[in-house]
């Protein structure tokens, strides 16, 4: 026996933003006669994700997801049939999952919803499912956030965005979001976001100046380019934190994305970048001093000097620094 | 009385490289008539760093930076006729300061120098100074080391990358370094790094292929530019640490400097950066769902979806999330 399912696959490769010509629609049949561990998904809700852009996708390849579905028919005690599930199957409308254990980006192929009680099902996919836990880590464990907070987030009507600034409520920060239209703009506000502002409108340069005038504790960057460089040029707090979420200002910006941008590089590898400035540990220098002495006449840290003499020397002192002209620390003698 | 000084002004304004003729020296009289609290140093060794390059001088502006130097006259208790100190005060060979308890860059304008015994004072402002300090913190607080970390670390032979490669030694970790010559290079080995390139002959790309095949945890960028987005591109490891002290290979470029970086504001206002990638709390899901459940149920957490329906139709929902066309969560509903 098998049944007809469709799937959507990608007929080109994106170029800039996705053109519905992009994509095709395809008719599959599915097998129902099903072995040992199989099961049939059939999807109730999927998810459309700006995330999905930027995958290395072929000509020919089903588009990624994650969908809300229910088992159609199963050979899998753990799944049985009518069961509802989140499974990451792509694009499809039915899915045989010969593994429904296997592993997937987001945990296993194939999982049990959670029980959301009389909550629709479609959250699964939503604010209570990755989008909103991705606010939830993102905010709680890689931004650290705390009750006194100034937090800017960006996108902040979408399906992340919202529930950064909601948990930051709750957490008793000073919540400010930007959004592209003013009836977004509404709904945060009638959310709880303590100030938001339609960056189609307004500059962030200027709406953080009223908003935020000692500036940012936490910024939650859904955007990227020309918003988080101006909110890094003039609005971060000393020693501030930021969440590199998305980057949608570029993911359809092919030069952007691979001449411009580390941005992705660092939500993919979920890297941690900090600046150091050594003015701000000058209360701890007795410490390394005492330290680093040590070290030195134990033979542990060994020093050279480039030494250049006469006080009339400096700028060229100086400028050698630029063509590699000092080996260890370049000094100079009066 | 008075007596003469010479002192380093900017003659013009820095545009790419430094030049010989961007300098100019000035002669000045200096009383020697002091008021209470007023010391006069004299300058014994001066410091230049690349970071002088980067500071908003106008044209006539002493150059900035810290000498080693010695208390020629003083009328200050705590700074006694004779005193070594530390002193922030340009590129000057004598400097009458009016208050040298008053905030500066490093602490105060004025320092006694730490008591080195018998090496050399000039390490005041090198190994045991602020380049050795910013290492220090940089690598131990910024940076996190841990003992099982390949560390690497660029300018490797500058007075920072020299400093940050050795402790790193000290703290267990596996050390790869680069610099620009092989003289450097071999220096670098005599000092104990496990690894060295001349990036001038080989790709960070190739060297890092060899020397951490399975990734660095922990990169100390003193150079940033291509460098850095080699390794971030390609040789992080999840989840691993970038310490941003400098950037030198793009102060002399005036676009890649305001059109490109972020660098600088991420070591001015020392912040911390990371990304966020939900897969990576798998474990935690179950958790955070309860968390985020219960919000909702107190409607603490309010959610909205904008959902498309039919599977036909997943495309249009796909391109609208890159026009704002959803908000909160875009869903398609079969």
């Amino acid at each position: 026996m098998a049944v007809k399912g469709k799937k959507w696959i990608l007929a080109k490769l994106f170029e800039e933003e996705p053109k519905l010509s992009d994509f095709q629609i395809v008719e599959e049949e599915i097998s129902t006669d099903l072995k040992e561990g199989e099961v049939l998904v059939e999807a109730l809700y999927l998810t459309v994700d700006p995330y999905m852009r930027g995958r290395p996708y072929k000509v020919g390849d089903t588009l990624i997801g994650e969908q809300v579905g229910r088992i159609k028919e199963s050979k899998n005690p753990s799944y049985p049939k009518g069961t509802l599930v989140l499974a990451y199957t792509g694009w499809r409308t039915l899915t045989l999952v010969s593994n429904p254990d296997e592993k997937a980006v987001f945990g296993t192929l194939v999982k049990r919803l959670p029980d959301f009680g009389d909550l629709p099902p479609s959250l699964g996919i939503g604010c209570l499912g990755m989008p909103g836990l991705t606010a939830y880590f993102g905010l709680l464990v890689q931004g650290e956030v705390k009750a006194e907070d100034t937090v800017l987030v960006n996108a902040a009507a979408g399906a992340v965005g919202s529930v950064v600034g909601q948990i930051a409520k709750i957490k008793g920060c000073k919540v400010i979001g930007s959004a592209g239209s003013d009836d977004k703009c509404d709904w945060l506000k009638e959310i709880g976001f303590d100030h938001v502002f339609n960056y189609k409108k307004r500059s962030v340069d200027d709406a953080l100046k009223e908003f935020a005038p000692e500036g940012v504790d936490l910024y939650f960057d859904n955007v990227g380019g020309d918003f988080s460089y101006d909110v890094m040029k003039s609005h971060m707090k000393f020693a501030g934190r930021i969440v590199i979420c998305g980057a949608i200002s570029i993911y359809n910006d092919a030069q952007l994305l691979t001449e411009r941008s580390t941005a992705m590089f660092t939500i993919y590898k979920q890297l941690t970048i900090r600046g150091v400035i050594v003015g701000a540990f000058v209360d701890r220098f007795p410490e390394a001093l005492t330290k680093m002495l040590q070290w030195v006449r134990e033979g542990k840290l060994k020093y050279k000097e480039s030494i250049t003499e006469g006080f009339d020397n400096m700028p060229s002192a100086f400028i050698s620094l630029f063509r590699g002209g000092n080996t260890g620390k370049a000094v100079v003698k009066v």
